[in-house]
């Protein structure tokens, strides 16, 4: 079986990483940038680096893992040109544009909208790692728009990774993840930037930093070519989910200027209930 | 040697464990929460659960591990009538008005003001960890008001638990911690309210956050009445870092509508420059 992943960062880095130790399954690479190509060549993520003609031709399945401000031309031109057998799934954090995109394509059935929920702060081809995918949840958009065997193999392709699927509606997808992806992403640079701002000519400072610091501002670590991309696409959602939060932070601003602990402490006891939400 | 810790929650719970496993010691634990102290008794944080009379008489070491709303009145009634062998030393995590109010006591000298920095988000004695100041940082304000004796007893104990220590004016300490600390977790515990407001009805959403959203909250999992009252200690200096954050939230809210995309990059890379300055 041939898959070619286009992209090789933290994403399809990992993804061709878990698919090379699988049998009978021979992995392609593509990406624009010359140094990624180099490095994934050095870390041994795919067993061939290619270009997008040759790794569309005759390939089982083309996974796409770029910058969601890229994948809607990408995709288009791929789906124009695909065999009949293949099955395109894309990986990306947004799915309503690109829904939205290929809705009337004529291979429409032949493609897969996913997003695996997983990954970490770095980023490029050094990021990949093995297992990133393990136990972790894949939201599935739009699956009635895909052929019956297209989603089938995309099923077992995800499965594989060691992704469990949920389906979900394009738009349903963009506002929830608003909330618990991409404003956690806003909320830690931005607390990153207000810090720095104050505290960039000691930066002996940051080793008095407890540990709470170091996991609020994990994410400000990163790529912003990549989250860039996400918030735009997902304008509306993040807007009305950072008012939101800039609204309840100015309320408890408030509430500490008026020295109203009481309120203070209500609001802090409301959200220690995601001890018993979250399972980690 | 006896040491009495006051407080058997997470941080004299955690320094009790480990005192208890140094050679000649005996470790007092006294706690005015009756299930606090039927905890520490069934956890073994303490050789002896004590009452406060009792704990102060005859100790070499009081250490003082309270809600910092609370300790101003018992740090003074403490060092009224404590024996002139005895050495105090508060843990707390505001520093400035605890040392105003204790500045012209006259028994000052045998008096430690300190703060380890170390926690976790959880509570109470079931928190404490052997281990938890290991290789941390350790700050005391006000150094040269302790006597010099009380001092170096003081710097030792700390050094037993694995902490280093550097000296700090206690209004800097204050206004950097503002940031580096109180900051984070009140961005966190309001993170968690926002989406909690729009995803209590879907809790089976909280199971598709990544591994980012459930570090981003972490802190949301603190102690309401430990850390309203460091809020409300600590108000000026964090109503100014919340003013900032609140303002740098705006401004790439604005960004964001404009689709000012390299606006977003150009933030979202300064933030990225942590990745050079915190070590883990």
């Amino acid at each position: 079986m041939k898959i070619t992943v286009i992209g090789l960062g933290l994403i399809g880095g990992s993804v061709a990483l878990d698919l090379k130790s699988q049998l009978n399954v021979i992995v392609h690479g593509v990406d624009n940038s010359e140094s990624h190509r180099i490095q994934a060549k050095e870390l041994e993520l795919v067993h061939q680096i290619t270009d997008l003609n040759e790794g569309v031709k005759g390939a089982d399945i083309i996974v796409i893992a770029i910058p969601v401000d890229k994948t809607e031309k990408l995709l288009s031109e791929i789906l124009d040109r695909i065999e009949k057998h293949t099955v395109v799934i894309d990986m990306g954090s947004t799915k309503s544009k690109i829904c939205h995109t290929v809705r009337e394509h004529k291979n429409r059935g032949q493609f897969v909208a996913a997003h695996p929920l997983a990954g970490t702060e770095f980023s490029g081809p050094s990021a990949a790692i093995k297992g990133l995918f393990q136990n972790r949840r894949n939201i599935i958009c739009e699956a009635e728009k895909s052929d019956p065997d297209a989603l089938e193999l995309a099923l077992k392709f995800f499965k594989s990774l060691g992704l469990t699927t949920r389906f979900m509606d394009p738009e349903d997808h963009d506002r929830h993840l608003a909330y618990v992806s991409h404003l956690s992403h806003v909320s830690s640079f931005i607390l990153g930037q207000t810090v720095l701002d104050i505290e960039k000519d000691e930066k002996e400072i940051f080793n008095l930093a407890g540990t709470g610091f170091a996991s609020t501002v994990r994410l400000a670590k990163s790529n912003p070519i990549t989250w860039s991309a996400i918030f735009m696409k997902n304008k509306n959602n993040l807007i009305k989910a950072l008012d939101s939060y800039i609204e309840n932070l100015k309320a408890f601003r408030d509430l500490l200027e008026r020295e109203d602990t009481k309120g203070c402490e209500q609001i802090m006891t409301y959200s220690n209930s995601l001890k018993n939400i979250l399972k980690s």
